[in-house]
């Protein structure tokens, strides 16, 4: 059965960290009944109080009603129940943790519980839907969707594996706009997508650099901001991705990326700096040096 | 003689083409005597033309006050005299073409007519220092001063080579910001500064993102655009640039860059296609679709 833009109206987030919370969240903005599902219902709090405060964010930014809070939240319900949680879907998009065995046993569990319409997607950031399309029952009906930040980059990437049915992936181009996402097609599987495979590439050298003693921190990002007239360069880029993350990152394309710029990251999380969540990366937080509005004169 | 930042008054610009042309002007509009040179009188009407066009489009954007246009431009004066042109000059930014042999002949002639006061600086874009500084016979003058395109990206370069002396980097340090540019101090000579380095590794990505069929060129750079708010993707960026000067920069990095990404531009340069100078690169100019407000959404 080929489902279309109209058949989808009740959405199932797998799991509730930082990104599933606001998948669920965009999806309930969009006018969708979410269902919110977690193994961990003491993550269900922290999930939630996230959301009500991007609403709040939303609303200063004049980019939401907030008299429409209530309508929003109460669109989205919480559950541990798998049986539950598969009840009546018609898609489900997945951000559980990125291990290949954790989500080949979701998939298979949500394969077997869901109705046979669901149309399957994966947030994954750096595995391939192939790894987990046979898994799932219905490797035609698998594909990634693959979200940013979601309320800042507002990119979603659609990237099919060589079974994907052709409806699934231009159902999920149709559905970003919806969403108010940039859709980014990805014509073939491809570790990290477009942006990633990019961004890699400039951390590397931003890494290279620092490391060869070519420049400090502050003149890296000042070339990359001066020059691209962006509030932020690489290194406070892998600040706000965490370096624990961009250092899973590096190691993954290990052969590609000079080992300074592993070892560097190493160095760095050894050190118990992990970027703005830790309150220390190559910059110090709440307050950045590269923040000031000084910082390029 | 140590020079410092008030002793500077008198600078020359070799070579005008296009960087050359808006090096002088940046520095008469801070209030310099400006000598240009050039071994060719016929190039001069097209640099005092763009001159003239750039100080339009700036009083356009309210950044200049074009009652002072004659003044600005009477203090720039042309010469094809290399005698005329080193008489009593303080500083030197050497725009000539990007070939080690004409850069040497350039820096042996003006180090035996310019005073033994004179600060030389080359503008070169992928060569080092320390190619030339014992030709121009002041060694410890000799640094590079890097300009990008000056109104927009308004960073320079400053990177002296082993022998550079210490006040000479500290005096073009505070000199950048007496033009309005944004110092970006390189503590080691590194080919393509700081900025090249990363923008190469993401044209490179680009490329092969491209090459292998993972993505269109509008994808590409919808992915970038959209995550980093950018109104340039790295396709827009090529097209900028020029393809030609893309693909001797990549040959220039042969050994660290994929050869899908060299021979791409290969076979567009060889079909006429150079970027916005040809009217077709990887778009079409005047009005590239990236332009189009539309394009993200």
């Amino acid at each position: 059965m080929v489902l279309s833009l109209k058949d989808i109206r009740n959405v199932l987030v797998l799991g509730c960290g930082t990104l599933g919370a606001r998948v669920g969240l965009r999806f309930a903005l969009s006018g969708f009944q979410v269902k919110m599902y977690d193994i961990d219902k003491d993550i269900f709090p922290s999930a939630k109080t996230s959301q009500t405060q991007l609403l709040q964010y939303l609303a200063k930014k004049k980019l939401f009603n907030p008299q429409k809070t209530e309508e929003v939240l109460n669109s989205i319900t919480w559950t541990t129940s798998p049986q539950l949680a598969a009840q009546e879907v018609h898609l489900i998009n997945e951000s559980v943790t990125e291990d290949v065995e954790v989500k080949l046993k979701v998939w298979e569990q949500f394969g077997v519980l869901s109705p046979a319409y669901t149309i399957f997607t994966t947030n994954t950031s750096f595995l391939l839907p192939s790894m987990f399309a046979e898994a799932s029952g219905r490797p035609g009906r698998f594909c990634a969707f693959h979200f940013h930040d979601i309320f800042h980059a507002n990119v979603v990437d659609i990237m099919p594996h060589a079974g994907t049915e052709k409806w699934v992936t231009e159902l999920l181009v149709a559905l970003s706009t919806v969403l108010e996402q940039v859709p980014v097609y990805v014509e073939k599987e491809s570790p990290g997508y477009i942006f990633n495979s990019m961004l890699i590439g400039v951390l590397n050298s931003a890494c290279t650099l620092l490391a060869d003693g070519i420049g400090s921190v502050e003149t890296i990002d000042k070339s990359w901001m001066g020059n691209l007239k962006t509030g932020i360069g690489p290194f406070g880029m892998m600040d706000a991705i965490g370096l624990d993350t961009a250092w899973h990152v590096a190691k993954r394309h290990e052969g590609r990326v000079n080992k300074k710029f592993i070892s560097l990251l190493r160095q760095m999380i050894d050190d118990g700096k992990l970027g703005v969540k830790s309150g220390q990366g190559f910059y110090s937080y709440p307050n950045p040096r590269f923040k000031d509005p000084n910082f390029l004169s």
